[in-house]
Protein backbone atom coordinates (compact mmCIF):
# COMPACT_ATOMS: atom_id res chain seq x y z
CA UNK A 1 0.00 0.00 0.00
CA UNK A 2 1.25 3.75 -0.86
CA UNK A 3 2.20 5.68 1.99
CA UNK A 4 -0.44 8.57 1.60
CA UNK A 5 -2.73 6.06 1.55
CA UNK A 6 -1.30 4.48 4.80
CA UNK A 7 -1.37 7.77 6.12
CA UNK A 8 -5.04 8.52 5.71
CA UNK A 9 -6.03 4.61 7.12
CA UNK A 10 -4.55 5.79 9.84
CA UNK A 11 -6.51 9.17 10.16
CA UNK A 12 -9.50 7.56 9.83
CA UNK A 13 -8.20 5.14 13.07
CA UNK A 14 -7.58 8.03 14.71
CA UNK A 15 -10.68 10.17 14.27
CA UNK A 16 -12.29 6.87 15.15
CA UNK A 17 -10.44 6.82 18.52
CA UNK A 18 -10.90 10.22 19.60
CA UNK A 19 -14.60 10.00 18.85
CA UNK A 20 -14.80 7.06 20.90
CA UNK A 21 -12.59 8.73 23.78
CA UNK A 22 -15.77 11.37 23.76
CA UNK A 23 -18.36 8.61 23.95
CA UNK A 24 -16.41 7.14 27.15
CA UNK A 25 -16.28 10.26 29.04
CA UNK A 26 -19.87 11.04 28.30
CA UNK A 27 -20.85 7.80 29.27
CA UNK A 28 -18.77 7.75 32.83
CA UNK A 29 -20.45 11.19 33.69
CA UNK A 30 -23.74 9.47 33.54
CA UNK A 31 -22.53 6.38 34.68
CA UNK A 32 -24.28 4.26 31.92
CA UNK A 33 -22.62 0.82 31.08
CA UNK A 34 -22.04 -0.04 27.26
CA UNK A 35 -21.42 -3.30 25.83
CA UNK A 36 -20.35 -4.30 22.52
CA UNK A 37 -21.24 -7.65 21.54
CA UNK A 38 -19.60 -8.84 19.26
CA UNK A 39 -19.86 -12.38 16.86
CA UNK A 40 -20.56 -14.26 13.22
CA UNK A 41 -23.67 -13.98 11.87
CA UNK A 42 -25.72 -16.22 13.21
CA UNK A 43 -24.12 -16.89 17.06
CA UNK A 44 -27.17 -15.64 18.26
CA UNK A 45 -26.45 -12.53 19.98
CA UNK A 46 -30.10 -11.14 18.73
CA UNK A 47 -31.61 -14.32 21.07
CA UNK A 48 -29.23 -13.64 23.84
CA UNK A 49 -30.47 -9.70 23.96
CA UNK A 50 -34.54 -11.02 23.57
CA UNK A 51 -33.94 -13.29 26.63
CA UNK A 52 -31.95 -11.22 28.80
CA UNK A 53 -33.91 -7.87 28.26
CA UNK A 54 -36.64 -8.62 30.29
CA UNK A 55 -34.72 -10.30 33.13
CA UNK A 56 -32.93 -6.74 33.49
CA UNK A 57 -35.63 -4.63 32.49
CA UNK A 58 -36.90 -5.38 36.20
CA UNK A 59 -34.16 -3.68 37.72
CA UNK A 60 -32.48 -1.39 35.32
CA UNK A 61 -33.41 1.12 32.61
CA UNK A 62 -31.44 -0.75 29.32
CA UNK A 63 -31.11 0.62 25.55
CA UNK A 64 -30.05 -1.37 22.50
CA UNK A 65 -27.95 -0.03 19.55
CA UNK A 66 -28.69 -2.28 16.63
CA UNK A 67 -25.70 -2.52 13.83
CA UNK A 68 -26.83 -3.83 10.61
CA UNK A 69 -25.38 -3.72 7.17
CA UNK A 70 -29.17 -3.28 6.01
CA UNK A 71 -32.44 -4.11 7.05
CA UNK A 72 -33.79 -3.22 10.23
CA UNK A 73 -35.08 -7.28 10.69
CA UNK A 74 -33.26 -7.43 14.28
CA UNK A 75 -34.51 -4.28 15.75
CA UNK A 76 -37.82 -5.17 15.03
CA UNK A 77 -36.86 -8.35 16.69
CA UNK A 78 -36.13 -6.80 19.77
CA UNK A 79 -39.04 -4.06 19.53
CA UNK A 80 -41.34 -6.48 21.40
CA UNK A 81 -38.66 -6.54 24.31
CA UNK A 82 -40.35 -2.55 24.78
CA UNK A 83 -36.82 -1.02 25.20
CA UNK A 84 -35.74 2.28 23.53
CA UNK A 85 -33.84 1.34 20.27
CA UNK A 86 -31.41 2.81 17.77
CA UNK A 87 -30.69 1.20 14.78
CA UNK A 88 -27.52 1.59 12.61
CA UNK A 89 -27.94 0.66 9.28
CA UNK A 90 -24.08 0.41 7.57
CA UNK A 91 -24.80 0.35 4.21
CA UNK A 92 -22.41 -2.46 3.81
CA UNK A 93 -19.97 -1.88 5.95
CA UNK A 94 -18.72 -4.55 8.20
CA UNK A 95 -18.67 -3.02 11.45
CA UNK A 96 -19.61 -0.27 13.65
CA UNK A 97 -17.21 2.95 13.80
CA UNK A 98 -17.65 5.26 17.32
CA UNK A 99 -19.01 8.36 14.59
CA UNK A 100 -21.70 5.91 14.18
CA UNK A 101 -22.47 5.49 18.29
CA UNK A 102 -22.64 9.44 18.51
CA UNK A 103 -24.90 9.77 15.95
CA UNK A 104 -27.45 6.83 17.91
CA UNK A 105 -27.30 8.29 20.95
CA UNK A 106 -29.14 11.27 20.01
CA UNK A 107 -32.22 8.86 19.52
CA UNK A 108 -31.48 7.71 23.35
CA UNK A 109 -31.96 9.77 26.60
CA UNK A 110 -28.63 9.63 28.39
CA UNK A 111 -29.81 11.21 31.27
CA UNK A 112 -32.70 7.67 31.95
CA UNK A 113 -30.68 4.48 31.40
CA UNK A 114 -28.44 2.45 32.99
CA UNK A 115 -26.71 -0.02 30.26
CA UNK A 116 -26.42 0.01 27.06
CA UNK A 117 -26.14 -2.95 24.81
CA UNK A 118 -24.70 -2.45 21.38
CA UNK A 119 -25.17 -5.42 19.06
CA UNK A 120 -22.67 -5.10 16.42
CA UNK A 121 -22.54 -6.21 12.86
CA UNK A 122 -21.72 -9.98 12.82
CA UNK A 123 -18.55 -10.16 11.99
CA UNK A 124 -15.44 -11.82 14.05
CA UNK A 125 -13.06 -9.69 12.32
CA UNK A 126 -12.90 -6.77 12.15
CA UNK A 127 -15.68 -5.10 14.98
CA UNK A 128 -12.91 -6.28 17.17
CA UNK A 129 -10.46 -3.23 15.35
CA UNK A 130 -12.96 -0.49 16.20
CA UNK A 131 -12.73 1.54 19.47
CA UNK A 132 -17.02 2.70 20.06
CA UNK A 133 -16.54 3.71 23.39
CA UNK A 134 -17.51 0.98 25.11
CA UNK A 135 -16.84 -0.44 28.60
CA UNK A 136 -16.87 -4.17 27.82
CA UNK A 137 -16.09 -5.89 24.36
CA UNK A 138 -18.26 -9.62 24.61
CA UNK A 139 -17.20 -12.32 22.24
CA UNK A 140 -19.91 -14.80 21.66
CA UNK A 141 -19.25 -17.50 20.04
CA UNK A 142 -21.48 -20.73 19.39
CA UNK A 143 -20.70 -24.21 19.15
CA UNK A 144 -21.64 -25.09 15.72
CA UNK A 145 -19.17 -22.50 14.85
CA UNK A 146 -16.62 -25.28 16.82
CA UNK A 147 -13.31 -24.85 19.04
CA UNK A 148 -11.08 -23.60 16.92
CA UNK A 149 -12.81 -19.97 16.41
CA UNK A 150 -10.64 -18.13 19.01
CA UNK A 151 -7.12 -19.26 17.55
CA UNK A 152 -8.31 -18.55 14.32
CA UNK A 153 -9.43 -15.12 15.14
CA UNK A 154 -7.92 -14.59 17.93
CA UNK A 155 -7.90 -10.22 17.98
CA UNK A 156 -11.39 -10.18 19.55
CA UNK A 157 -10.66 -13.24 22.41
CA UNK A 158 -7.76 -10.59 23.33
CA UNK A 159 -9.48 -7.24 23.25
CA UNK A 160 -12.72 -9.12 25.27
CA UNK A 161 -13.91 -8.81 28.45
CA UNK A 162 -15.85 -12.19 28.73
CA UNK A 163 -16.46 -14.98 26.29
CA UNK A 164 -20.30 -16.60 26.19
CA UNK A 165 -19.85 -20.04 24.29
CA UNK A 166 -23.67 -19.85 23.35
CA UNK A 167 -26.22 -22.53 21.99
CA UNK A 168 -24.46 -24.90 24.63
CA UNK A 169 -27.15 -27.47 24.04
CA UNK A 170 -26.73 -28.41 20.64
CA UNK A 171 -23.11 -29.88 21.72
CA UNK A 172 -24.32 -32.87 22.08
CA UNK A 173 -24.96 -33.54 18.59
CA UNK A 174 -21.89 -31.80 17.61
CA UNK A 175 -17.47 -32.74 17.49
CA UNK A 176 -16.75 -29.73 19.68
CA UNK A 177 -13.50 -30.03 21.36
CA UNK A 178 -14.32 -27.96 25.20
CA UNK A 179 -10.70 -28.82 26.24
CA UNK A 180 -9.12 -27.27 23.07
CA UNK A 181 -11.55 -24.25 23.36
CA UNK A 182 -10.71 -23.83 26.91
CA UNK A 183 -7.33 -24.22 26.38
CA UNK A 184 -6.06 -21.77 23.11
CA UNK A 185 -8.58 -18.97 24.72
CA UNK A 186 -5.88 -19.27 27.95
CA UNK A 187 -3.16 -18.61 25.39
CA UNK A 188 -4.91 -15.75 23.99
CA UNK A 189 -5.83 -13.86 26.71
CA UNK A 190 -5.31 -16.06 30.04
CA UNK A 191 -7.78 -15.80 33.07
CA UNK A 192 -10.85 -14.23 31.08
CA UNK A 193 -14.32 -15.64 32.27
CA UNK A 194 -16.13 -17.96 29.86
CA UNK A 195 -19.35 -18.42 30.08
CA UNK A 196 -21.30 -21.77 28.47
CA UNK A 197 -24.74 -20.31 27.61
CA UNK A 198 -28.25 -21.31 26.21
CA UNK A 199 -31.06 -19.15 25.27
CA UNK A 200 -33.23 -21.90 24.52
CA UNK A 201 -33.27 -23.17 28.20
CA UNK A 202 -31.67 -20.41 29.58
CA UNK A 203 -28.13 -22.51 31.19
CA UNK A 204 -25.50 -20.28 32.03
CA UNK A 205 -27.89 -17.05 32.48
CA UNK A 206 -27.75 -16.69 36.03
CA UNK A 207 -23.59 -16.06 35.64
CA UNK A 208 -24.45 -14.11 32.61
CA UNK A 209 -26.77 -11.61 34.86
CA UNK A 210 -24.45 -12.03 37.80
CA UNK A 211 -21.40 -10.61 35.13
CA UNK A 212 -23.82 -7.77 33.94
CA UNK A 213 -24.92 -6.81 37.55
CA UNK A 214 -20.95 -6.57 38.68
CA UNK A 215 -19.57 -4.41 35.95
CA UNK A 216 -23.06 -1.80 36.52
CA UNK A 217 -22.46 -1.85 40.04
CA UNK A 218 -18.92 -0.69 39.90
CA UNK A 219 -19.91 1.51 37.23
CA UNK A 220 -22.60 3.33 39.20
CA UNK A 221 -19.47 3.28 42.64
CA UNK B 1 -15.69 10.91 4.26
CA UNK B 2 -12.93 13.70 3.15
CA UNK B 3 -13.08 13.15 -1.26
CA UNK B 4 -9.32 12.35 -1.10
CA UNK B 5 -9.96 9.56 1.19
CA UNK B 6 -13.09 7.91 -1.38
CA UNK B 7 -10.68 9.04 -4.12
CA UNK B 8 -8.10 6.41 -2.66
CA UNK B 9 -10.19 3.46 -1.50
CA UNK B 10 -11.68 4.00 -5.01
CA UNK B 11 -7.89 3.75 -6.56
CA UNK B 12 -8.08 0.80 -4.08
CA UNK B 13 -10.72 -1.35 -5.69
CA UNK B 14 -9.74 -0.33 -9.09
CA UNK B 15 -6.36 -1.41 -8.68
CA UNK B 16 -8.27 -4.59 -7.24
CA UNK B 17 -10.38 -5.21 -9.94
CA UNK B 18 -7.38 -4.60 -12.71
CA UNK B 19 -5.48 -7.49 -11.14
CA UNK B 20 -9.01 -9.94 -11.05
CA UNK B 21 -9.52 -9.16 -14.70
CA UNK B 22 -6.00 -10.23 -15.51
CA UNK B 23 -6.36 -13.44 -13.17
CA UNK B 24 -9.53 -13.91 -14.76
CA UNK B 25 -7.88 -13.99 -18.45
CA UNK B 26 -4.76 -16.07 -17.32
CA UNK B 27 -7.11 -19.11 -15.96
CA UNK B 28 -9.34 -18.64 -19.42
CA UNK B 29 -6.16 -19.26 -20.57
CA UNK B 30 -5.32 -21.97 -18.68
CA UNK B 31 -9.15 -23.80 -18.61
CA UNK B 32 -8.62 -23.59 -14.76
CA UNK B 33 -12.58 -23.40 -12.75
CA UNK B 34 -11.39 -21.24 -9.62
CA UNK B 35 -14.35 -21.46 -7.24
CA UNK B 36 -14.30 -18.83 -4.78
CA UNK B 37 -15.92 -20.12 -1.19
CA UNK B 38 -17.37 -17.42 1.01
CA UNK B 39 -19.26 -17.90 4.79
CA UNK B 40 -19.27 -16.88 8.15
CA UNK B 41 -16.48 -18.45 10.34
CA UNK B 42 -17.78 -21.77 11.30
CA UNK B 43 -20.17 -22.20 8.19
CA UNK B 44 -17.87 -25.78 7.48
CA UNK B 45 -16.15 -24.48 4.38
CA UNK B 46 -12.70 -26.25 5.36
CA UNK B 47 -14.81 -29.32 6.55
CA UNK B 48 -16.56 -29.40 3.14
CA UNK B 49 -13.23 -29.39 0.98
CA UNK B 50 -11.69 -32.27 3.16
CA UNK B 51 -15.17 -34.27 2.20
CA UNK B 52 -14.82 -33.14 -1.59
CA UNK B 53 -11.13 -32.79 -2.38
CA UNK B 54 -10.59 -36.85 -2.37
CA UNK B 55 -13.49 -37.54 -4.02
CA UNK B 56 -12.81 -34.88 -7.01
CA UNK B 57 -8.89 -36.38 -6.93
CA UNK B 58 -9.86 -39.21 -8.82
CA UNK B 59 -10.73 -37.44 -11.95
CA UNK B 60 -9.00 -33.69 -11.76
CA UNK B 61 -6.12 -31.95 -10.87
CA UNK B 62 -7.08 -30.10 -7.88
CA UNK B 63 -5.21 -27.07 -5.46
CA UNK B 64 -6.48 -24.58 -2.88
CA UNK B 65 -5.60 -21.79 -1.95
CA UNK B 66 -6.48 -21.00 1.54
CA UNK B 67 -7.13 -17.64 3.29
CA UNK B 68 -7.14 -16.56 6.84
CA UNK B 69 -6.95 -13.69 9.34
CA UNK B 70 -3.27 -15.58 10.90
CA UNK B 71 -2.35 -19.35 11.70
CA UNK B 72 -2.01 -22.36 9.17
CA UNK B 73 -5.04 -24.18 10.95
CA UNK B 74 -7.38 -24.69 7.87
CA UNK B 75 -4.15 -25.37 5.01
CA UNK B 76 -3.01 -28.40 7.85
CA UNK B 77 -6.45 -29.54 8.02
CA UNK B 78 -6.54 -29.80 4.43
CA UNK B 79 -2.79 -31.27 3.79
CA UNK B 80 -3.80 -34.74 4.33
CA UNK B 81 -5.77 -34.54 1.63
CA UNK B 82 -2.67 -34.71 -0.61
CA UNK B 83 -3.40 -31.41 -3.26
CA UNK B 84 -1.68 -28.08 -3.74
CA UNK B 85 -2.27 -25.72 -1.07
CA UNK B 86 -1.05 -22.21 -0.97
CA UNK B 87 -1.54 -20.45 1.98
CA UNK B 88 -2.49 -16.55 2.31
CA UNK B 89 -2.26 -15.39 5.82
CA UNK B 90 -4.58 -11.92 5.35
CA UNK B 91 -2.25 -10.52 8.50
CA UNK B 92 -5.68 -9.56 9.73
CA UNK B 93 -7.42 -8.21 6.64
CA UNK B 94 -10.85 -9.85 6.47
CA UNK B 95 -11.12 -10.65 3.09
CA UNK B 96 -8.69 -11.79 0.44
CA UNK B 97 -7.86 -9.64 -2.71
CA UNK B 98 -6.73 -10.40 -6.68
CA UNK B 99 -3.41 -9.40 -5.46
CA UNK B 100 -2.75 -11.70 -2.90
CA UNK B 101 -4.35 -14.59 -5.40
CA UNK B 102 -1.80 -13.62 -8.09
CA UNK B 103 1.02 -14.01 -5.71
CA UNK B 104 -0.64 -17.56 -4.30
CA UNK B 105 -0.64 -18.48 -7.58
CA UNK B 106 3.44 -18.49 -7.50
CA UNK B 107 3.18 -21.50 -5.21
CA UNK B 108 1.09 -23.48 -7.89
CA UNK B 109 1.79 -25.22 -10.91
CA UNK B 110 -0.87 -23.25 -13.34
CA UNK B 111 0.25 -25.69 -16.04
CA UNK B 112 -1.27 -28.95 -14.23
CA UNK B 113 -4.64 -28.08 -12.61
CA UNK B 114 -7.89 -28.07 -13.56
CA UNK B 115 -9.16 -26.61 -10.77
CA UNK B 116 -8.69 -24.04 -7.93
CA UNK B 117 -10.73 -23.78 -4.46
CA UNK B 118 -10.47 -20.36 -2.78
CA UNK B 119 -11.51 -21.05 0.90
CA UNK B 120 -11.80 -17.68 1.68
CA UNK B 121 -11.30 -15.55 5.14
CA UNK B 122 -14.91 -16.63 7.63
CA UNK B 123 -16.60 -13.54 7.00
CA UNK B 124 -20.45 -13.25 5.32
CA UNK B 125 -19.54 -9.07 4.73
CA UNK B 126 -16.65 -8.31 3.12
CA UNK B 127 -14.89 -11.08 0.80
CA UNK B 128 -18.21 -10.14 -1.13
CA UNK B 129 -17.18 -6.82 -2.08
CA UNK B 130 -13.55 -7.82 -3.79
CA UNK B 131 -13.06 -9.95 -6.75
CA UNK B 132 -10.83 -11.84 -6.72
CA UNK B 133 -10.78 -13.35 -11.06
CA UNK B 134 -12.50 -16.31 -9.61
CA UNK B 135 -15.27 -17.99 -12.22
CA UNK B 136 -18.03 -18.01 -9.69
CA UNK B 137 -18.61 -17.41 -5.90
CA UNK B 138 -20.19 -19.94 -4.21
CA UNK B 139 -22.28 -19.03 -0.63
CA UNK B 140 -21.97 -21.56 2.32
CA UNK B 141 -24.64 -20.57 5.27
CA UNK B 142 -25.00 -23.69 7.95
CA UNK B 143 -28.43 -24.56 9.29
CA UNK B 144 -26.91 -23.10 13.09
CA UNK B 145 -27.10 -19.53 11.55
CA UNK B 146 -30.54 -19.08 11.26
CA UNK B 147 -32.81 -18.46 8.61
CA UNK B 148 -32.20 -14.90 7.97
CA UNK B 149 -28.66 -14.70 6.83
CA UNK B 150 -29.24 -14.17 3.20
CA UNK B 151 -32.08 -11.10 4.30
CA UNK B 152 -29.47 -9.32 6.29
CA UNK B 153 -26.51 -9.97 4.16
CA UNK B 154 -27.74 -10.13 0.71
CA UNK B 155 -24.54 -8.94 -1.05
CA UNK B 156 -23.09 -12.07 -1.28
CA UNK B 157 -26.20 -14.24 -2.27
CA UNK B 158 -26.86 -11.86 -4.84
CA UNK B 159 -23.11 -11.96 -6.37
CA UNK B 160 -22.62 -16.00 -5.91
CA UNK B 161 -23.70 -18.54 -8.21
CA UNK B 162 -24.60 -20.88 -5.67
CA UNK B 163 -25.58 -21.75 -2.31
CA UNK B 164 -24.97 -24.65 -0.10
CA UNK B 165 -27.07 -24.86 2.73
CA UNK B 166 -25.02 -26.88 5.07
CA UNK B 167 -25.17 -28.54 8.56
CA UNK B 168 -28.75 -29.84 6.77
CA UNK B 169 -28.06 -32.87 9.18
CA UNK B 170 -28.55 -30.23 12.40
CA UNK B 171 -32.14 -29.02 11.45
CA UNK B 172 -34.07 -31.38 13.29
CA UNK B 173 -32.32 -29.82 16.67
CA UNK B 174 -32.88 -26.38 15.11
CA UNK B 175 -35.69 -23.96 14.51
CA UNK B 176 -34.86 -23.35 11.20
CA UNK B 177 -37.47 -22.11 8.70
CA UNK B 178 -36.58 -23.66 5.83
CA UNK B 179 -39.79 -21.48 3.64
CA UNK B 180 -38.64 -18.39 4.63
CA UNK B 181 -34.52 -19.41 3.81
CA UNK B 182 -35.33 -20.58 0.00
CA UNK B 183 -38.30 -16.91 -0.04
CA UNK B 184 -35.63 -14.75 0.85
CA UNK B 185 -32.86 -16.32 -1.32
CA UNK B 186 -35.72 -16.21 -3.92
CA UNK B 187 -36.32 -12.08 -3.48
CA UNK B 188 -32.45 -11.63 -3.43
CA UNK B 189 -31.06 -13.53 -6.18
CA UNK B 190 -34.00 -15.54 -8.52
CA UNK B 191 -32.93 -18.83 -9.76
CA UNK B 192 -30.03 -19.47 -8.11
CA UNK B 193 -29.40 -22.98 -7.18
CA UNK B 194 -29.38 -24.26 -3.40
CA UNK B 195 -27.89 -27.31 -2.44
CA UNK B 196 -28.40 -28.75 0.87
CA UNK B 197 -25.45 -30.48 2.26
CA UNK B 198 -24.12 -32.47 4.92
CA UNK B 199 -20.51 -32.90 5.61
CA UNK B 200 -21.19 -35.92 8.56
CA UNK B 201 -23.76 -38.15 6.18
CA UNK B 202 -22.81 -36.60 2.81
CA UNK B 203 -26.57 -35.98 1.77
CA UNK B 204 -26.20 -33.37 -1.17
CA UNK B 205 -23.01 -34.38 -2.23
CA UNK B 206 -24.21 -35.94 -5.70
CA UNK B 207 -25.59 -32.47 -6.51
CA UNK B 208 -22.70 -30.35 -4.99
CA UNK B 209 -20.11 -32.70 -7.51
CA UNK B 210 -22.25 -32.65 -10.42
CA UNK B 211 -22.31 -28.91 -10.39
CA UNK B 212 -18.83 -28.53 -10.31
CA UNK B 213 -18.32 -31.52 -13.08
CA UNK B 214 -21.26 -29.03 -15.18
CA UNK B 215 -18.76 -25.89 -14.31
CA UNK B 216 -15.37 -27.65 -15.12
CA UNK B 217 -17.06 -28.95 -18.49
CA UNK B 218 -18.48 -25.38 -19.56
CA UNK B 219 -14.54 -24.15 -18.60
CA UNK B 220 -12.85 -26.88 -21.10
CA UNK B 221 -15.27 -26.15 -23.85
Amino acid sequence: MAKIEIKILQNLLQANDAKAAEIRALLQQKKILMLNLISSPGSGKTTLLEKTLPLLKEKYRVAVIEGDVETAKDAERLEKCNVPIALINTSGACHLESISIAKAFSALDLNNLDIIFVENVGNLVCPAEFDIGEDYKIALVSTPEGEDKPIKYPLLFREAALVLLNKIDLIEHLNFDRDAFYHDIDKIHRGIPIIETSCKNKSGFAEWLAWIEEKITEKKM
